[in-house]
């Protein structure tokens, strides 16, 4: 490449590999608005999924849709839940105003209860492979205990 | 059971059959805004996770990254979303308003299209697990059209 060619060219690759990086940075750091966004989500599609579980233990018992609820809820539980908790999302509206306290940010606790969270939701997927009704019940009501633990520590009341 | 104490008992049973069928029901069939905004939740948590298998592929891959958005994805695929487009969520409100058409709940082709985004969604997470970025790539591509595809037809556009 002759010098004048190269002065004009170098200049050009280096604002496209300053755009990819760019690039890369947004991907890799969606706002916090849209991370809220997304947590809220997740809950919804885990309240969706326990009550599914909850309406087949209560009622007519179906095999097949307690594995897809619990399935779901085991997925979203080792989908890595924590990246929705950067920093910069302990205040801030996605759907609606977070209700997350700020102690969830820097209590070890929080940790601890996501992982009881995570083991009791693909426990419950495994039972429900099963289907043995009783079994899946007495899960159902261990999972929802650490959902309300973490609600008791880290979640604004209404 | 003497005839006195039956004519007290009888009622109470029945009044107690009733509030459990009530319940049943009640669980069977939430309210039409509560399934819209469980569905506009689970696209929610499908865009974050189609989103990050797009970060990895076109910048640092991790493996288990993809797996476990792959996974969220084709659980959510699979959990029964067909359920949450029941008679009566044609119009309404969940988080916000539905951008469906009414004509998502007549045409056949809307089935067609649900069972095309199953299909490569579980594709998807056969191809994480295994961990070769190209075909990871590639069927991301084949996954998001077929998101494209129920868009073009069955959502409002803004």
């Amino acid at each position: 490449m002759n010098k004048r060619l190269k002065h004009i060219v170098a200049p050009v690759l280096a604002i496209g590999a300053l755009a990819a990086a760019a690039t890369a940075i947004a991907q890799q750091a969606p706002k916090p608005e849209q991370l809220i966004k997304w947590r809220q989500s997740a809950y919804q599609v885990i309240a969706w999924n326990t009550g599914r579980v909850k309406a087949n233990v209560e009622g007519a018992y179906n095999k097949e849709d307690v594995i897809k609820a619990a399935n779901t809820i085991a997925a979203i539980a080792n989908s890595g839940l924590g990246a929705l908790y950067a920093p910069g999302t302990e205040t801030g509206k996605g759907w609606k105003e977070t209700a997350v306290k700020p102690e969830l940010f820097t209590d070890k606790k929080a940790g601890e209860l996501a992982a009881n969270f995570n083991k009791e939701a693909n426990e419950l997927a495994k039972l429900a492979a099963v289907g043995d009704v009783v079994s899946v019940k007495a899960q159902l009501g261990k999972l929802q205990g650490t959902c309300k633990a973490c609600h008791d520590d880290f979640r604004k009341k209404d």
